[in-house]
């Protein structure tokens, strides 16, 4: 992968800014996408990442079925929050309306991850929710790990990825997708965010590992029970909100 | 492995021709078994990789008990649709037969892998079909991934190889290819093809998650029904047929 | 990571003395951590590796959040005995009031390692002591690992860190920290510990693998008795003690 | 680790004769122990390698303790068949007198490794021979894989690496070498063996995947019963004896 930075064009004034905004979009989407490759848990061309320019009204995505390793700051394809094509010779992701709907619910979201990890995907296939079990899993997520319920035929043929994104919104509807940064699509694979879409991609690896040690755990004492109450809220304050000391700021 | 050119010889005509399309061949099936090396589903020289061109009547694959880091475009041996060896120095895989058994049964295919990926062979000791309860399986496996019947003690001794070939295409009776590219062998490990070596190989690497993630899936809930008909049909026809949107083209 | 060394200051006397100790502490903590990073159980920036100079009264540990890639001998941060910061511009560890704890109570000890390594965390959540099964376990640890009991809400609320520390020392009332370089914190990750931060890591090492080796014997067989005594008895001294004959010295 | 030849000394005659055998021994052992260490199977300093020349009545083997990245030809230790150091300065591998029984016992056997690799060793642990489910496992192991008695608390302390060695043997009564090259010493790893120090890594390589392979399917399907007879036998005879025709020759 290059990550050399786009010429920016020698003009100026709003439209000069707007292609500034949008390349730095493309060149953080281009390092999220290695780091998301580097972790080892992709396969193939599954996972995308995208990141949303509130402003500008630009989502930065991956192209469709294009390997990692090819990826440049040129084939990010950029669309609006409708997932219309705005910049790009590539088609994006086929996962672009799920995401676009996904930024339209949550406000406080600008990265999104989606990959297929594998012991985040066997909770799905299982449609069962990642019980909170320990302090790594309440570093980040605040209670269990949801999963979203399956689409209806109807749903599937009227919009399959952005009826994928409306029953993610459907299943937050009393859950903060700021406590909760991540979903598990039933019989298919989780989606994570945060603040960008390296945040997104962090979320996705602490994800895939907050799964395989529920599912170590749960093969060890299936009856285990969740980490008690105060232990969990001690945890994700350290991390979270006014009182967090975790880290260098 | 080194995948620079052969020197394509000077004449022309006819035996030119078929020549450059052995040449051909022989650097594809080359640069499949790197992919198959790099995706560390290999264990020593187990696993092997083929294609044909059935204009020339040719097959290339693997020689026998040769590691992958040797191979080079001269170490692939050429042998026609009976597995009579047409050019190179060493044996040919000893799983030739079965190779080109499925050539002569299924038309459609074009590449063929051989491994034994761990789960996947997990599920063919076990005798167990892998079903299909995810979008991860749907995407390419139309249906639970089938198992053949073991061979009886004559069909070993009158040519196991070949007839190896022969029960996965008694499996496919009602079964095709095209929309089943995989199956796994009872008792010994799967095979995989497609419309070339490389997708062959692709198919390998995702039967190997698949069938990961339905042993995970199942540990963590041995109950979890197939994935419903509607979504396997949606993510089937996503990247297949005349509807197909994933992907460039 | 840079290892080469921090130039050292040319005064000399007591002063130069000190911060001749600072900077081998720090070297040494660096070098530990990449020994950590480079085994593979490490994901993001969990973990954390410390080193105690008794005399001089210092700890040198890693800065909280950083990178493992991104330490330098500078960016270590050193502290005293109470956890008082004495050198480094960034924060220490939040972890350092547990290390902190650990060395003022276990004097033999001089290097300490945290990590969520995955084997041995699902032991955590699960609460289940890692019994002994063998003598990879029995080479290190005399006995069944053990795990604490989960803090109080006031224990929680009066100081977690440093009370996760003082029921790492209530669990040890009854062990030997040299003969039990290691404890499963309840619901949390584990800790282990040596006579310099390297031992420590390697502790961590081993203290996953014997865990990922029991969680596999326990799952092929449920009633696996431990290991016989007389065994882990000769294993551990082989290694130990003064009839040692395991390795150079 | 560096693989140059040391420099033959200049004299000829048996002692330059024996000076030969003896680098070239070293150099075997030495690269067998790389290919081990790529395998990824190994951690820390656990498993060692050795090689007999027979004819010399020389053994060479791992010292013990080392890194395998800090081995040279220097560093591996060479001794007698009675375990009596010859050359090196270092300790050879405290389970020296192991090898040195089995290479009395096994007079067809040149190389021999142990290592604690996961799955070999969670059988070990349980005590559980690894029952033939596959091809895979019958290419190389002519029946389930046996496990050893514990020793007695009297082996233990008159002789605890030459009688592991002997109740290795002890098991091999009934038992070919040479058709079921390894063996799992209860509550402790495994032993593998060939026809020379790189035969008995491929062996320990062979060993781990059999293992894992059928630790899944016993996971998948408890019941599952060992491969049918007949194709136990082909497989065997495909790579082994006079018929077989797997390879090059």
């Amino acid at each position: 992968m290059k990550t050399q930075a786009i010429p920016a064009p020698v003009t100026s004034g709003p439209a000069a800014n707007q292609a500034q905004r949008m390349q730095t979009l493309r060149l953080r989407v281009l390092e999220a996408h290695r780091v998301l490759f580097d972790s080892g848990l992709t396969t193939l061309t599954w996972g995308n990442v995208s990141q949303v320019d509130r402003e500008a009204g630009l989502i930065a995505i991956k192209p469709s079925g294009v390997r990692y390793q090819d990826l440049t700051p040129e084939t990010i394809v950029v669309v609006d929050l409708e997932g219309n094509k705005v910049a790009g010779e590539l088609r994006p992701s086929s996962d672009t309306p799920t995401h676009a709907a996904l930024y339209r619910a949550f406000a406080g979201v600008q990265g999104i991850a989606h990959n297929h990890s594998s012991y985040a995907t066997m909770f799905c296939q299982a449609e069962a929710e990642i019980p909170c079990l320990g302090t790594t899993h309440a570093d980040l997520f605040h209670g269990p790990v949801p999963v979203t319920r399956q689409l209806t035929p109807l749903e599937v043929e009227s919009g399959y990825e952005v009826n994928t994104g409306l029953v993610i919104v459907e299943r937050f509807r009393s859950l903060d997708p700021a406590a909760m940064p991540g979903v598990l699509v039933a019989g298919h694979a989780p989606f994570t965010w945060g603040k960008d879409a390296m945040a997104a991609v962090e979320a996705m690896i602490t994800l895939e590992e907050v799964a395989k040690l529920a599912w170590g755990t749960l093969s060890l004492r299936p009856t285990t029970p969740p980490l008690a109450g105060h232990i969990v809220a001690k945890h994700y304050s350290r991390k979270h909100g006014p009182k967090a000391y975790y880290g260098q700021c």
